[in-house]
């Protein structure tokens, strides 16, 4: 099925918890019951395998490109960007991609 | 269905062209056909739709851990990196997470 997919990492500022991270997730995850343009979302913590990764990633997916603008743009998303993402954001990497 | 997904971007060097980018792309997607520990492959160049994304992405999914680590280290992906990705890669960013 041909869609819109986003890809973003993150590594966190100096100090920052796993518990801080899981709010992260949790915050992010409960988008997908608000955002109906949300087809599909994968949240998830580094591995530890390789040294020198990011530590944070969504991947989330959607019908097409303006479905992906409503998601970028919700207010609900921009929410957890605002209160819990931008707060400790060291470095965030990202890309769109027809899928 | 639980499993292990490999998650990279790349920005290239300047003066790298979309043909070189679509030689990695199907370089790439070539892997699919020899190494079956890959469960699922999705390539993409970025599709402009935001400022500072980075250019190039693949989400491989396996398994496991495991069956990420054969692809990790496997001969023909290695040829790949050295022959098609590493004479042209600028900045890297990578993650692993249990999906």
């Amino acid at each position: 099925m041909s869609g819109f997919r986003h890809v973003v990492m993150f590594r966190w500022a100096e100090g920052t918890t796993i518990g801080q991270q899981e709010e992260v997730a949790a915050r992010l995850r409960e988008l997908t019951g608000v955002i109906p343009e949300i087809r599909g979302y994968s949240v998830g913590l580094d591995a530890g395998v390789n040294p020198g990764s990011y530590e944070f990633v969504v991947v989330a997916d959607f019908a097409g490109k303006d479905d992906y603008l409503v998601y970028r743009d919700h207010p609900a998303h921009r929410a957890v960007i605002d209160e819990f993402i931008t707060p400790i954001v060291a470095e965030r990497a990202a890309i769109q991609y027809e899928t």
